[in-house]
């Protein structure tokens, strides 16, 4: 569970563990002299556009808004139909890029700031207190150690990109906010990584597959299951996981005129990549469709 | 009707009878004393994993917990498209199972706990009190008699799986949460069983050729009417109906571009049969969801 | 406009005229007068199952449950997506065969019963006062001259159902809801009867030739427009124009199979027709969706 | 930011400055001066059919009621599907015909009236005060400069559209309420204007390009990104990108069946386009719909 700590109009972040969770750490007091000094390094971070590396092997605090995004986006992809009850949203961890930071295993429709715990990229808990946990947590970890320009992974089942897995069909852009799919879209076959398996990316060694199919794209089909997606930042994931829903949509129903289909190319999709437009507007409106629904 | 009692913090549900409606039971101080003992009757059940067989002649108590799920199915399914006006879901009696209980002849999204109603396994109902019951209850109490794994049945008109149940292309698994359809879905043709008729499984005849072609699957297919779909318990039979006309939907996609499509093959299904996940995930959304809805 | 009398605990529906706005008929006074006369005719036609036949020629009260199912049809409708803004509904008046009812030129989602209007058979308003008409009302009252069993008509634009009318592909029942189209579905073409037109059925004579093509059976597609739905009462009309949009869309899915369709037998939709189950159970549940929106 | 000026019953629109901002008017006295100057020039273009031609190199006050329908455009396809997060509607200035009104770089479905801003037909604003503004405004300054009979332009992503911008199968009208779509739906391909390009309309040699192709006609597509929709007023300009987004999906199902459409001829569309119906029932309609969502 993560706690608040404010510093001036800094609101940041912090793991919380109850005292004799970690060893040599066993008092209230002691655990309010770590978080205090865990607050400092976060506000520290914060300041700075240097991220610092000596934070690799302990807990660095995350900044309220990182949390807080993660969450939106998590409620975003539900409210849009992108994720189901069984996705899921992380990001790495702003402050340590060998851990990231997702949502225990829960719906992403439910997710609140309070679900976020921490993995380091073999996909163990931090601190895990008996939560349970997404059996496929392995499909970002894996992503994450081979993609150092991936800040946000999505793993969804979009109803609207399941043919495009499961035929001989490529799915390719076909408006422009869908773009980004110009470099390909592979479709990573399960059966080609653990033969007969039950479709899901229970370890290492498929999530390591399958981040080897993903390469260096931002989208993956994988067959009668899903996508991986990924980006820069959870927003431009986000938006990314949206657009290739409906990309998919519409070139479905452009594929049944049964005649050529002008794509976009590939000059094209090269250059919206170098200039991809303003992705703060499409959060504002999703966030604010996400903030008016009853919780 | 049924109605509450508490005892300690266990909340049991009883059927409610007045005075004179059961043979030898004239007075409302008899009435009490019969309820009383239903209760501890339910009570045993509740702490005990054996189900007392000497309770199947007799009306037993069922859980509260039992009966909101059951309500909560029928709100769920309503609120996910799946089940319209006309379809409905039933559950196993958990203390009796040669009884199941269904809301009276009411739309699924207006079902409320004092709508569940008890039938036997002939579809007679226990306690009618002048109630419309749904004509085709006979749907499950056939299905019931002959399949001992299953205590849920729902039967929708879903709009997904009606094209397979018309034409000659089989559903099919395309996506891993219907990786239960590997095993096949029938499609049941009322014509074979009945001739020429109002299209509805209003008699046990009827009932009985349904159920013995669904045979030992989760779902079979009715021509031109929906389909009936199992499970060991109502939260695994209602995932199933969403995903069945999910898959379905997908299916027909794939379908229309033309090529070979690659199915969830029998192993991978066994094998996800075997480790199915966590239903309570999706529950937990599914219900969310229906809570915040106006009531 | 109408208002309301209370007679005990019936509740009638009476138009109200301003006074000098009927010949003869000039002050306050005489009008109430009038309006209790109205009121206990109302009331004489609630009580008894036969209509009085000497109320053709004057205005007769309507019962307020017939406006209010009007209104309750109009906005179920609107809800669920079978009307847009441009469809209308009417009934036959409930103590005057040869008059209908229905909403002023208004989108079917904001019909109140202030909206309500009343028409002769030839569509001329019996008391205008000014407010704007459905330029198509030609529909409704050249129908309820050829169809006396007919007490409600609705003309959609349903989207499910206008493919099916600018192709040569007929539409056919495919569940059994739908199963009352088994009697044939024509398609209208307005250019028979009216050459190029702006697609309006705009008089008298366009309004015959489409009762005409629509004959005997519950519903009619007209060309690139839509369609005209009957039943023998708004109830039973509102569900068969829900269920033929309904239809249209599984079966356009099915066409998309490529094989051929086992649709409902003609004598599968007689026998249904004979039974057609309980109207009120889909009314209910739609009538409590309207109601929980905010109006 | 436009602030409000009531003159009797007439509410005006005015923009507002800040001291300084315009060279030569530099105190909050002189400020009101103008405002008042502009109010009264608002008033008599208001009460005269003729828009003074004088206006056309000062900023004119713009009636409240010309703002709020611009709002209500946004909100209304936002709420339709119509408009994604990154569509935009313009009305021509109702006061001088050189000028054009829209929002800010800002979702249309978050539109306020304190989000538009004015625009010369080059596209430059007229008082930016630091806002982004969307980089494709040029689509509609260079329309408005070639087509006088257009006073609101309307730019979409709309889903159903895209199929048609991307493949042979031209786009045309299946039912009435789209017969204006009878003169042809131009496609164009930003190649033949710019080459390989970001797919954005981001200068005046573009925007000239595709008012080129629209020509005299209502709509054009915009190869693999969406269209763009012009009318006589902003009301006609929203109905005509709903309904042609809707003609496309009812479009996209007919082609499915294979065999020939039968469309709206050249004749019915004329004969529609001359009395095009009552655009006022729709959108009353959608505006009740939009206010009646939570903000």
């Amino acid at each position: 569970m993560y706690g608040h700590i404010r510093l001036g109009d800094i609101l940041l972040f912090v793991p919380l563990r109850p005292p004799g969770d970690v060893p040599g750490e066993g008092t209230g007091g002691t655990s309010r002299v770590r978080l205090t000094r865990a607050a400092i390094a976060g506000l520290m971070w914060w300041l700075s556009p240097a991220v610092a590396e000596t934070a690799a092997t302990t807990t660095a605090p995350v900044p309220a808004a990182a949390i807080e995004e993660l969450m939106l986006a998590n409620r975003i992809l539900d409210d849009r139909g992108v994720l189901d009850a069984y996705g899921h949203v992380s990001i790495r961890h702003p402050a340590n890029p060998n851990r990231y930071l997702m949502a225990r295993a829960i719906a992403p429709g439910l997710v609140t700031i309070e679900d976020i715990m921490e993995f380091d990229l073999d996909s163990n808990p931090i601190d895990r207190r008996g939560r349970s946990m997404f059996v496929e947590r392995f499909i970002h970890g894996e992503v994450y150690k081979v993609r150092p320009d991936v800040n946000s992974v999505i793993h969804t089942h979009s109803m609207g990109v399941i043919p495009f897995s499961i035929t001989q069909t490529p799915l390719r852009p076909v408006i422009h906010n869908a773009s980004f799919l110009y470099v390909g879209v592979p479709v990573w076959e399960i059966r080609d990584a653990g033969g007969t398996t039950n479709m899901l990316v229970r370890d290492g060694k498929l999530g390591q597959s399958l981040a080897a199919a993903l390469g260096n794209k931002p989208v993956a089909l994988m067959r009668g299951h899903g996508n991986v997606v990924v980006g820069p930042n959870v927003r431009v994931a986000t938006a990314r996981a949206i657009f290739t829903d409906e990309n998919a949509r519409m070139q479905a129903v452009a594929l049944s005129f049964g005649g050529p289909i002008n794509y976009i190319s590939p000059g094209e999709g090269a250059l919206r990549d170098s200039d991809p437009g303003d992705p703060a507007r499409a959060w504002d409106l999703w966030k604010a469709n996400v903030m008016k629904k009853p919780h």
